[in-house]
Parts: C-alpha cells; sequence; structure tokens
C-alpha cells in the first residue's frame, strides 16, 4: 500500500518536493524496508517518559533503527510537546531543559528535523490532553519559552549539525520472521500456554535489552536486516535470537566470522527455517560448526544464578529459558547453578575461522549483557574512550559536512554530572567556549553540551 | 421515560396512593431532579456490607442525597435483611443489632419507611442467596426476632421519628456533567491511557471522599446541583471538581462568595464548559478572580508528601494530580515536597468579597481532609458540639412533628462507647428514661441510642 | 454421542478387539458412567507437571477415579513424553529417571497399559513443542534411552504388574451434579458476585485436597458415583460439600452410618435437592438426625484461626465459609475464634446407629484434614503399615494374577529417602534382591522400588 502510494505521490510531486512517511517504533509491526522502497527519506514519529521517567532510551532506539534502514539521516515528524496521553492520566510536562535536551538528543542520532504534532492544544475530541507547544490559553507558557530557545540557537550553529554521519563498528541483527515466530511459540510470558500470544519478547526485551545496554554505555549501533546484509562493514554483529533463517543467511553469518568477524548470538538462532519449521537435524543446524557445540533439549526455568558468578556481578541471573549444550570445539564461559542444568553451559564461545562466535543460552540480566558486551568490544578491537561513560551521562558522537567530528554529552539526571573531556580540542557550539582535551567539563540536569572538535577543520 | 410512566400512573392512582420509584445509590448514573419530575415522594434502594463492613456511611450517603434531590424525606423500598449476593460467596448475616441498628441509620437520616426486598429466602433461581427475613426454612429466626423488636419499638414511639425535618449548613454541588466528562477523560486510574473509562472517581472518590469526612465528623450535609442551585442557604459549599460548567454556573458561584459565602473547592474546577470543552483562556477562566491564581500547566503525579507537614497529619500526601498555580492575590496553605514541583501550591485559600474561596490543587488524604474542612466550619462558624465525636460514633440530628429536636447516637464497632451528652435535656425513647444534658451515657455495640429533647415541647 | 459410536464401533469390530475412549481428567466436564456404558474398558490421558512439579498426584487422581468407574483397570492412552505446552513457554523435561519412575507409577494405580502421544516430536504446527519420546533431530536421546530401559524392564517383569487389583476401604463419593451446582452459586473465588463462575471449587478444591491428603499418606482410594452407590463395600466414605442430592441418596448416606459406617461429611451436604432447588426446611434437611445439628443460618468468612488449636497444628485455619450449627445430640470437636462466630461448631462427630458422621462446617487446612482423616482411619479401624510413610516417599500396593502381594515405593524428591520395609519378605523386581521384612532400604531420586511378596505364592 505504501509503496503504490508513493508512486502515486512521486506523479504529483514537484521536484523539490520528497516523499516520507511518519513511522511508528513500533518496529515489529511493519517492514519498514519493503515499504520505504519508493521514499526519499525516512521519518519517524517517537514518544516517551519524561519527568524522570526520560532516559533517552526511545530517541536512541528508533533514531539507530530508521537511520539503518535507509543508511542515512531522518526525519522526526513528531514527538512529545507538553504532555501526551489520550485521557489525562499520563501527563508529564517535561521538567526545565527536557525539552530542549530533547531536540539535541534526535539531532546526536541523526536526525534532520524535530517536529511537534499540535502547535497549540486542543479543547476537545479525544486529544485534549495530547498538548502542544501552546497551552490551551493559546498563549506564551513555560514551553513556548524553551521551544524558542532551542529555535534560536539552531538558528545560530543548526548548519554545524545537520546531514551528521554516523559511523558505527557494532550492528544488531533485526529478524522481523523471527519476532513473528516467537509471538506465535513464545518461550516466556504470563499468558496461559494455550492462547496465541504477542508478547512482543523478540522486539521489547531481546533486542530492546541489547541496544539499552550499547545505548547506556556509549556503544554506537547501527541495526542490520537480513533483505540486505552488509556484515563485512562491522566489528561486532549481535544476533538476538535468530528463531527463523534460511540456510542461505546462516551461511552468511558463519562465513562472516570466518573471515574474521565477531558475533554475540542469542539462544534458539538457527532452530527453523525460513518457513519457520522446525529444522529436523541435530539443532543448532547449520550453525553448528561455528557455535562448536549441539544440544537437542531445552527447559524453560526461574530466574537462576550462574555458578560462581563468573562476571563478577550484583545481579547474576539467568532467566525463562535453557538448552542442554554439548559443547564440541566451544570453551565454556559460565554454567547454571542448579541440581540438573549444572551440567550444561549457559554462556560459550567459539574460536571459528579468524572470528569468534560467543553464545547465550539463556536471556541474562543486564549486567552481565554489559559485561559479555564490553569484552566483546575489547576482542574485536573497537575500544572508544566515551565508553568509560555510562547513563546518566551519554555521550553520541558524528562528522558534520564540514567534516569535523562532533561531541554530544546529555545529562539525564537532576544533578550536574562532572566528566574528562577524552577528545581533541574544539569549541563547544552553545557557549561558543573552547574545550581543550583532558579538561574538567560540568553538564547540568537534563541539559547538554556540543562539542565541534577543531582539528579536522 | 420515568416522566412518561408517572403521567400513565397519575391517571390511574386514586388520590391517597402517591408516585414513587425504587433509584439506586449509584446516583452517577441517572439525573434523579429530570427522573422524578413528576414522582411525588423520592424512594432508593440501600445495600451495604455488613458484619465488620457495616459503617453507616452508604447508608447516610443514599439518604443525604436523596433526601436532598426533592428536599424532603424518603422511602427505603429495599435493603439488607439477611445476605445479599448473586452467589453463595458474599454472604454476611448481621451481627447481632445490626438489622435494628441500620432501621434507626435510615431514619435518622430522613427515611419515612424501611422495606425489605424478599419475606422470606426464595429456593430456586438467581436470588437464593440474596436472603429475605425468613431464612429458606420459612420458620422464625434470628433475624425476624431482630426485625420484629425494632417494629415493635416503631410501633410504641415511630410517629416521634417520621417526617423528620433535617437543616443542614454544609452542602456539596454535585455536578453529573462533571462526571460524565471526568469518565471521558479521567485523571487516574489503572486501566490503559487509551481506554474509555469509566473509573467513576467523580462520584466514588472525589465526591465520595469528601461525604465520608463529613459523616465520619458528624457534620451534617446536603446535595445541591447546577440545575436548582440555592447556594444562599448554606454557609459552606463543597465543590467538588466542577470540570464542567457554564459560565452562568460559574458566576452563581463567584456571586455566593462575594456575598459571604465559604466555599471549598477542588482542581480541574472551571476548566471546561458545558459542552466539556476546554476554556481557551487561562485557566481557571471565570475563577480566576474568585480563586486568586492562575495555571496553565498540570501533572499527574505519584503519592508525594506535602513541604513540612502543614496540616500536621500522620497520612500528609497528595497523590494523582496537581496544577502548576502561581497565586495572584491567594494566600498558600501548602506546597508538595518534589525537587520540581514545590514551586506550585497544594492548597491556597482566597479572600473574595466577603467570603472565602480554598482551593485544592490535588486529591488529599482523608486526615488532611478532614484539617481541611474542620477549619472551614470554623471560619463559616457554624460549629455543634456532635462535631467532637467521630466514627465510629455516629450523631444524626433532626426535628419531629412535635417540633422537638431528636438526636441519634450509632455505636459502628464491637465495643461499648461511651460519650457526654452535649444537648438540651430529654427523654431517650427506648428506654424511656431521662437524659441529662453533660450525662455520660453508653452506646452498646451495634446499637442506638434515640434522644427527643424536652425543651421545644 | 459416545455411546452411539460404541455401538456403531461394536458392529464392525473383531471379537479380540475392544472399545475404550481417551477420556480427560477434567472429570468434571463428563458423566463417565454413562459415557462408557457401551465400552470395554476405560482409558485416559494424564499430563502433569515434570521436573520439580513433579508429585504424582495427577497420576494417582486420574488412576483412582478412572479404575474406579468400571472397578476395573484402565489404560493410560496419552501421558507427558519429554515435554508438554501449546507454545515454549512451560518446557518441562524430566529429570533423569522422572520417565521411567511415571511408567511405574500408572501401573502401581491399576493401568495396564502406558503409551505416549507422540513418537517423534513434530516440525511446524500448534504441537511443535508437545515433544514426543524423539527430539526433532529424530535421533535416539536421553528420553528414549530411559524410555527403552523401562520397557525392557518391563519385557523382563510386567507380566508380574498387570491386571493389578486394588482392594481399598476408603471412598470419595463424587457428585458431578454437586460440581456443577456449586459452580453455578459459587461459595468462593475471586470473580465479581455477579458473574456465573466456573471456579470449579467441587472437583478442584474440595475433591482434589481430600484425594491429595489421602495420597500424600499412602491410604488407598477408590471414587463412588450416586448412580451405582456400593457404600457398603468401605470402611470410611468421605462424602464433600454434597449440595445436590436426592432423598433417596441421603436416606442410602444414613443408613449406611445406621449400620456401622463412617462418614467424614462436608458443609453444604444435603442443603439441595436432586433439582438443586434449595429444601424448605431446617438444614441440614433429611441428613438432621445422622448429623446430630441443624442450622439455617451461614456466612462466608475471610481465614479464621480455629479455636485453641484443638487439632495441634501448624497451619490451624478455616476459610471461605461456615454454618451457624447448632448441635442438637452431636458431639462439637471445634469451634471458630472469633467475636461472633465462635459461638458456633467448626468440625462436630456424632454417634448415630453403630456409625459416625464427623462434619465439617468449613474448609480446613491440609493439616486439618489430615488430622481427621488419621483419626477417622483408627476409628474405622483399617490402619495400614504405609500409612506410617508420607510423600515425597508414596507406597502403592495390588494384588498381581498370581495372587501375590505387589509394593511399590517412590521417591518424589531428589534425595534419596531411607525407609523400614513393613511387610512379609519378598523379591525386589528391578535387581531380583530378596527382601526381609523390616529391611532397611533406600530409595534413590525419583526412582521406585518393587516388591513382589514370596509368602503367598
Amino acid at each position: 500500500f505504501l509503496c503504490w502510494q508513493s508512486e502515486i505521490v512521486a506523479e504529483y510531486k514537484r521536484v523539490d518536493q520528497f516523499i516520507m512517511h511518519c513511522f511508528m517504533p513500533s518496529v515489529q509491526n511493519i517492514d519498514q524496508i519493503a515499504s520505504a522502497a519508493k521514499m526519499d527519506m525516512m521519518a519517524v514519529n517517537i514518544y516517551h517518559g519524561q519527568q524522570d521517567d526520560l532516559t533517552g532510551n526511545e530517541i536512541a532506539f528508533a533514531g539507530d533503527y530508521f537511520r539503518s534502514v535507509k543508511g542515512n539521516n531522518y526525519l522526526v515528524t513528531e514527538t512529545n510537546a507538553q504532555t501526551i496521553g489520550w485521557t489525562s492520566k499520563t501527563q508529564q510536562p517535561p521538567y526545565p531543559g527536557q525539552m530542549r535536551q530533547n531536540v539535541y538528543a534526535h539531532i546526536g542520532s541523526g536526525a534532520n528535523m524535530v517536529e511537534y504534532w499540535h502547535w497549540h492544544s486542543i479543547h476537545y475530541g479525544q486529544e485534549i490532553y495530547w498538548k502542544g507547544v501552546l497551552s490551551h490559553a493559546l498563549q506564551a507558557d513555560r514551553a513556548y519559552a524553551e521551544v524558542s530557545e532551542t529555535a534560536h540557537e539552531l538558528q545560530k550553529f543548526g548548519t554545524k549539525l545537520v546531514n551528521l554521519r554516523k559511523e558505527n563498528e557494532v550492528a544488531i541483527l533485526f529478524s522481523h520472521d523471527s519476532h513473528d515466530a516467537l509471538n506465535f511459540m513464545p518461550f516466556n510470558g504470563s499468558g496461559p500456554d494455550w492462547s496465541e500470544s504477542t508478547n512482543n519478547a523478540y522486539r521489547n526485551q531481546l533486542v530492546a535489552q541489547f541496544h539499552k545496554v550499547l545505548y547506556q554505555h556509549n556503544i554506537g549501533v547501527d541495526f542490520i536486516f537480513p533483505q540486505n546484509l552488509d556484515l563485512a562493514k562491522y566489528k561486532l554483529v549481535i544476533i538476538p535470537s535468530l528463531y527463523v533463517a534460511s540456510d542461505h543467511l546462516l551461511e552468511q553469518i558463519n562465513e562472516y566470522i570466518r573471515n574474521g568477524g565477531h558475533v554475540i548470538m542469542q539462544f534458539k538462532s538457527g532452530f527453523s527455517d525460513e518457513n519457520s519449521m522446525v529444522r529436523p537435524v541435530i539443532a543448532p543446524g547449520p550453525l553448528r560448526e561455528a557455535c562448536g557445540f549441539y544440544y537437542q533439549e531445552f527447559s524453560n526455568i526461574k530466574t537462576l544464578p550462574l555458578k560462581d558468578n563468573p562476571f563478577e556481578v550484583e545481579e547474576n541471573s539467568a532467566t525463562d529459558w535453557m538448552e542442554y549444550i554439548i559443547p564440541e570445539t566451544a570453551e565454556v564461559l559460565a554454567y547454571y547453578d542448579h541440581p540438573y542444568f549444572s551440567a550444561y553451559p549457559a554462556v560459550t564461545i567459539n574460536e571459528y575461522g579468524k572470528g569468534t562466535l560467543l553464545y547465550e543460552g539463556s536471556i541474562f540480566s543486564d549486567q552481565i549483557q554489559t559485561k559479555i558486551i564490553q569484552e566483546a568490544i575489547i576482542r574485536a578491537g573497537i575500544e572508544n574512550p566515551d565508553h568509560q561513560f555510562a547513563w546518566p551521562l551519554i555521550a553520541k558522537s558524528g562528522i558534520n559536512e564540514e567534516k569535523n567530528a562532533v561531541h554530544f554529552y546529555y545529562n539525564y539526571s537532576s544533578a550536574a554530572i562532572e566528566f574528562v573531556y577524552p577528545h581533541s580540542a574544539g569549541e563547544e557550539l552553545v557557549t561558543e567556549e573552547s574545550i581543550e582535551k583532558g579538561a574538567l567539563l560540568s553538564v547540568a540536569p537534563w541539559d547538554v553540551l556540543i562539542v565541534e572538535e577543531n582539528g579536522t577543520r
């Protein structure tokens, strides 16, 4: 439908006009690549919590995803102005600074535009409390003042931020087919066993956890898709439960590793073919050699600790799923702590060709995932000084049209944060102050610093 | 429909017969004034918890409400006999004394009759466990004995209690339109944000809380309605969130205050016009001068304390809603305790003309409401010695046909309660004992004392 | 329908073939006696939890029930192989030993066959994760090895276990009509009061509790049914809430007690006639003389203790229901601990003719039920040395075709259990070791010992 509509618009539009569609961050509900095939740009509406619920997470996820669909900058066609909600029970007017910070969060992820749905709040109907930049009184207010301040800043230095080029060495492989099949045969969830569930665990739990851990530790990431797989571009590829995959797709992954790629792969990968039919061979089928193990059995579990806390974390937990993995060439990194399941590895790593495949047989805590990813970053040789910081201090970077690196530092908290600036000297764009490498900087609550490097000018 | 039916009945009934309808205490579901326009009397069925769940609250609420619709006595056409429930899982046969106490609770609120639905419990169908005065065995039993005792008492002195005239100086303004609009755009509740909710918060949380606090502190109260507003009759008017109101209605309130009336008003009042359209002016629109403040923003909140516990209560809490109030002439009585919301008042009071308007920007604990109401009672100069007592010792009063004041004292607990009788000397009607002013009286568990004053005979 | 189908099959089948149907353990959903009238054998599919959720309870319940329908051995036409579930979120592959133990659990209850639904796990559709003996790889695996081991054992000594004759002296009276009527007018449950509930409390709470307590204390039990009531065969009859019963059925019970039978009877028994009409007489109607008390009232309750802990248990609790029992000839064994309900007995016992009727006016904890049943066993004079053991050490017995007693001892835990063998000397069939009376035996985790007595050969 969207392709058909795009073709019709293409017949009538002027040459200086372009075609886009306001997509949703519920990315599981539509095939963005097919739908946007005849569009010129990606666009997305991003709504999220405000006040103490503002994390920047939804902004980064949607930005990384839609930037990746066409490998280019994108537009934010709707986002939170004052408040959202189809009733008046979820009103969260942003704390001072949050509206401005959100604009720069979108830009730091590669957005070329930030647009609000309503100019003014409306007075009747379903969206009375989905407020605009102006309140119902139609007069300048607190929100208007902050939007105006931000717009005047962009008027001054916006050309240094537009068309920001993001260059990431880590990618997450997103499989719509695996999402759908895991909704049909979910491995967790509270609904009854016999109901067709749409718990969206693939999108909202597996993929979301990997992205959140990367985001919170300032590791830039793209998404990649089975339809147009460019594995070679990345040093580290994270593969959430790839439950549905053709032999061809699995062979592409095998080849990537043999050629020196590093992979983090999650349970159930390779279990079913492209038609969601379970492969009638010993699991994980075509991935067996790359994984360095096999299994025929699996069990749901309640939350279990890993034996001897191998990742040295507070939240030493696996949950929901485990596989009866029998290693062949793989090295075991962690076992379950359980009277019977302790015979089976929870985490393995296998050297395969010039690369490695790390396998996660269960769902792990954020802290374990953080450790696993940090070690993979070192293995892949892609350390970056911003990795030392962690949420609520968020760092984003890109290359602007003047070919200068631009570094954003966001404070997602109500207390000021100090940090040592680790990149080459530059200028903070808002204050126009010079910043030296190693300078001690402070970001005010819900504020942002934007440093453009001098060096490459 | 009810008016049409009333007209038909009126054509056929004898002159000694009268027209009434068995209304429900779910008062939000129907416009009682319009429905009862052609009826002679109000009647209502009142069902409530028994055993430890018997508080007298539902009896008082329904009595106060239906007495107010026509400003006259009313009939109880159904109420709990032995047990209620459409299954056998909510059976609560009353403790000894409760059935008798309930009869006098209705009478003390102005009822002229108490009638039960079933004479005997039925043996099949949906209402097997909605038991009557007799159990299924159709024989005299514990319940029958208590009903019989009560009826014989009324045979003796019922003429002293019928047509009891209630004279109250406090009123609650009940707005069906605000109830409906707040169900459409609720400000709290656990359902999803996008669902049309019918959480009935206006009726069951806001109005119910004000009434409960008044009831539990023995402050007699009437209800008043926008259709036939007689504000001048009252010294203190409580206005739960008057979300929907015409300019005319708001001006009536303003005028009442200017003329010396005292008002307690809740958040969201004045926000929308009579068509539930948000007023396109700075809130609270036509009430701004009487309130002495304005606001353009508001936020949902979780439970927050008030700063420095200004009402000196244990349950120092505000919940669900707050407004970004900016005082003009109003005095601030309480602020929120919060990093950002502390800038805005939670409670204000404004002198306007000869009266006052106290404004509540949030939902407060029962204890805070009690303090606010008790202070307003003093401000309005309408103290009464029964205000010193509190639930489970409940006091009600009225003037009987002999123009004598009658005082009821109910014990809603399983332990005896002593108190000093604070009114003029009289006679306790059941025991026929003389009672002097200042006498120390004791009410047995689930019992009642009824004192008719001598003085005015 | 099943009778009609049975007749059609009977016309065509060979004389060496037989008619059966795969019934379900949701025994409340169908009248097994009427449905199986034209069948040759009873058969049932039994699914249950595995791993730490394996208790043997469902196996014993379904076995006891379906063995009782025709008073004969039965077939297990489906049961857990590797895992069950219509999604992959309830996978519980059995711990080592559990598949084998389950086979002997069925046989010990009187099963003549154990059959699995799937030979191999299937690769698409709803039952992908309802796994068979083989995993999806179609290769011999852990489950296959255990099934094969068990089958070879049965090849060796199965003829000693087939057609096992079970002789029990305790019976539970199961009333489909009472189940249905209590679903229509439930006495407990969390649903709203006005909804037709199907909480299945009769089957899943009342009957299930009595059976579980008997099972866990190794007291063999049959089921009996109103349609073909053979009370005289038993020394102790347990009657869960017999809410619906004809006068004739109640008179059979009265006569059984007069003749020396012992009964444990639960609340609401005798309340309604065979049409679910409440009897218009003082409760419990025709049972009044046998019970030795009467009542006209009843109340739901939250959890209450019994006064002075008369059964000396940790979980001293009654819940959901109580009756205002007024003893006539009955002796009171327990009262409620409550300001008002303490006037009424919770448990009574009445000598009636040569027998006794113990009455339970409420739902009691498992521990209280255990005490009540153990005392009734002594009263009925039917002690057995296996009663000294309790779950997780489960004992079952029967007489084989060689007229030898066979004793099974199951360990439902992950730790070995020792016990002193209390029966006549015999041979353990798996190890072929001789076992003397008084020998100290050890059962490994999830294992079973099977001793065939020598004496009677």
